[in-house]
């Protein structure tokens, strides 16, 4: 991500973003094999005066900066990312959202995969903190995320603890995955939304995060691998928690 | 994989392997940060005269051909991957363990992350296809497993679907995951021990191996988001059937 400019690749992602924010793609290159893909959109971007150029293999790299492109590059202006409001955290507990905080999850590889799997459960929300150590979206994790990140809206906060209590205030169980805690398929309180914090790659969540959450899960295991990724651990908590209702 | 060698990485897969094989580590090699965690592994190396050593960090990116190592390599042999014979499936029916199957998963990553999870989940037999089109168990799959390949048996048959037949047979519930078929947490036949396989990234379960599955199951989704990465899918699965109990 530089100079307030992202790019998006692969054909998923940018379909993924075509079909939910067109406007906010300024240029599209794409390779031979691809050009027979995407008439529907170079003919939208051809109407609003918009850069579209088919252009050979290396130059797509280029473009890229990666040669895992997957035949097609969209620049697109860099997500601003804010805080929710107050009247939103309690719309959302309102209409029963599924949020994710992902506290600290540093590969953006991870947040990819995670915001893929939230997207394919229905999770709308994917809340960061404004943390250096915070991988943010970026070109490995739009294209990891294959059109994920475009079924979310990712927001930032000052501090993820204070917002596991925000939420907590506004009607939410908020179940933060630690390495000891309760089993995951026991129930929150009936009829409440859920909320999942998911903690860094190599320290887990933050002790004052893990101390506001309203209760604490674990995965339980064989003990013959110690643990599982995180956006392993994400998912099986993702499908336990909403997928499975 | 080469000359009927294999380099492992990492101090947690190295650590997985020691533990279940000493005596398959050929050679040990390590930089200075991580040679202050190998002293019980080097003295067991050198009571039995095989070669350790403290190496430049350039040259340990040599040896292991990557420069994601994690400070640490050993050279074992490569494993020679048999099928399993018709008195170990029924002895794996009689116990009730879990098997997973892997239908030509291409991508040694996701190989190396299903084991992880399959380790992690107690699944403690892999069996795959004698086909060029299957990733076996080499360097990447080794670093990604994080031990989880040390956890698990792996298996090589000349046919998957004749496999599915004979596990059917020993008494096995075999659910293949498709893109259509029941919820996962619907229940097998009481009783029968389950086995779970996961088809190809891009095409799914062959079009035999589908058919010879006691069942089919799907993770549903919210429409969203096209679908699951394979190994974030199989771990679902695997929850869902075997580390749900």
């Amino acid at each position: 991500m530089k100079g307030g400019e992202l790019t998006i690749c692969g054909l998923a992602a940018v379909r993924a973003r075509f079909a939910r924010d067109a406007a906010s793609i300024k240029r599209l290159f794409f390779d031979r094999e691809t050009s027979r893909k995407v008439g529907a959109m170079c003919k939208a971007l051809a109407e609003s005066k918009r850069v579209y150029r088919c252009v050979e293999t290396a130059e797509l790299a280029k473009i890229a900066g990666s040669i895992h492109h997957g035949g097609i590059v969209a620049i697109v202006a860099a997500p601003a990312l804010r805080a929710p409001t107050a009247a939103e955290l309690k719309a959302w507990a309102a209409r029963g959202e599924a949020v994710l905080l992902l506290d600290r999850i540093g590969n953006a590889h991870n947040l990819g995969a995670l915001a893929r799997t939230a997207g394919f459960f229905g999770v709308n929300k994917i809340v960061l903190p404004d943390d250096p150590a915070a991988a943010r979206p970026g070109e490995a994790a739009f294209r990891v995320a294959e059109g994920g990140l475009e079924a979310v809206d990712v927001f930032c906060v000052p501090g993820l603890a204070a917002l596991v209590r925000a939420l907590i205030a506004a009607g939410y169980d908020v179940a933060g995955a630690a390495a000891r805690g309760g089993r995951p398929e026991a129930k929150g309180r009936e009829g409440r939304p859920v909320a999942l914090v998911l903690g860094n790659e190599e320290h887990g969540l933050a002790a004052d995060v893990a101390a506001a959450c309203s209760r604490l899960v674990t995965i339980p295991g064989s003990g013959r691998v110690e643990s599982l990724n995180v956006s392993v651990a994400g998912a099986v908590l993702m499908w336990e928690l909403f997928g499975r209702r």
